[in-house]
């Protein structure tokens, strides 16, 4: 499926995405080396235990030296000035991607610079980070969102399509402003409602929760800092959406007040049937 | 641990909950004999195809006849009715038990007309309902929570809480209310949380639907016919927790509408220290 082959893939961000890319591309053998970015000297060696790249370095410039093929896999609020940086270092006809969960302000910022870069957001993910949760088969079956605009050249735009593909993904190709509305209700608004419902159970009923809980909450696990970020690049639909949920929880609370047997029986069924779009 | 063995157990309402005590009792040889009772003559063959039980019947009485043991597993809109009408025909030294998620109105209305009801709670289930999802070893490891009353005897409270140890679970006391007051917040709400969640994704978000609305919109697939009841059988406590939960989504709103880094910092690592309590 994939043709291409690259020379040097650096991947700036070894976490749990930047990790599992550079062991997905070591995998399926997509790139003849493979360099880890960190952001500083001390987690060098965290990354090299893991065993996700042959190089590890925390010096930018000379970790995207010639690199052919760039992932900026950063928490989002660094990955346009990363990607703006890591171009001057790479091959002048490098293609460079990202693995950000919010696209409209990181391609408005950096492909009019720099219009090798192909804004990405692959749907995979983990409450847990770090390079020790990375793994190969991360984006197996995954959907990736490829979010070019007119200023990306088509060959650039096709690399970066092959590139997430061949990582295991399915891709499908959106305006970064578009993916942001959309994100918003399908991952960030369920991150503050799993987030809201966790913090507004007190300590002393948690003996009683049991799966119902778990799996509701589950997601309320993620790291504070990457969830304060994705949620301040993308703040006009997150901020929409929770009042629309707002709105509907409140609608459960009134017909409860009435005890509206009918009122609960079309809200709990207009919930399972979206739910039941998806699959367990 | 359970020296009690019962002649004749019971079983009334024949789905998850009930289909999953027949089965845990006959693995387990806590009964002779494992009676179950359905509420229409058409579900018996049903029932039967699942081999959880010795006899199927849909005639109450003729179920419940002698039996030793009673456990009502319906929909808690119908288990009040059901237990009263069940301990009619039980044998008169007869221990009776439910599986109902709510507590205080079940209690209140069957426990002084026959002391012999404990009420129970096992925090054991599954978005699939029916007897096809049961399973022998669903209350294992799981906490049921017991509620006596000062109108229940010693003998029925203990042999309440021996069987239920005996089917898997560990058992947790306290009052009625006290139940309801903590299943609002550990399930009752988080259930809303998810259906609203749900039901608040258009359906053209949802190709981009991944893990995490997955997790957090799981238990919204459990059916709006057993939901109501439940809603509507603990108003008051729910509808509480659900003011105080839109309260703390509207602070999300109102920090990402100022923009306000720091307050996101501290609601969502208040929303990660309470779910790292519980673990996966």
């Amino acid at each position: 499926m994939n043709r291409d082959r690259y020379r040097r893939l650096a991947v700036v961000g070894v976490g749990l995405i930047g990790g599992s890319v550079a062991a997905a591309a070591r995998r399926r053998g997509l790139a003849e080396r493979v360099v880890g970015v960190v952001r500083s000297a001390e987690r060098i060696g965290r990354v090299e235990a893991c065993d996700l790249v042959d190089e590890v370095t925390a010096d930018l410039a000379a970790g995207c030296r010639d690199a052919d093929l760039v992932v900026i896999a950063t928490p989002v609020g660094t990955i346009a000035a990363l990607a703006l940086e890591a171009a001057e270092h790479a091959s002048a006809d490098a293609v460079l991607t990202d693995g950000g969960s919010t696209k409209a302000g990181i391609v408005a910022h950096v492909t009019r610079r720099c219009p090798r870069f192909v804004g990405a957001h692959p749907l995979a993910g983990d409450h847990r980070t770090g390079p020790e949760a990375a793994r190969h088969d991360l984006f197996d079956g995954a959907v990736t969102v490829l979010t070019p605009t007119d200023d990306n050249p088509d060959d650039a735009v096709g690399a970066a399509r092959r590139f997430w593909e061949a990582l295991g993904s399915r891709v499908v190709t959106t305006t970064p402003e578009r993916h942001d509305e959309l994100l918003a209700l399908t991952s960030h608004v369920p991150h503050v409602a799993a987030a809201a419902v966790a913090a507004t159970t007190p300590a002393d009923a948690m003996p009683l929760a049991a799966t119902g809980w778990a799996d509701t909450t589950r997601v309320a696990g993620g790291s504070p800092d990457l969830w304060r970020e994705i949620l301040l690049a993308n703040p006009g639909p997150i901020a929409a959406g929770l009042r629309r949920l707002a709105t509907e929880i409140e609608a459960y609370a009134a017909a409860l007040d009435r005890r509206d047997a009918d009122a609960l029986q079309r809200l709990l069924t207009e919930g399972k049937r979206r739910r039941d779009a998806l699959g367990s």
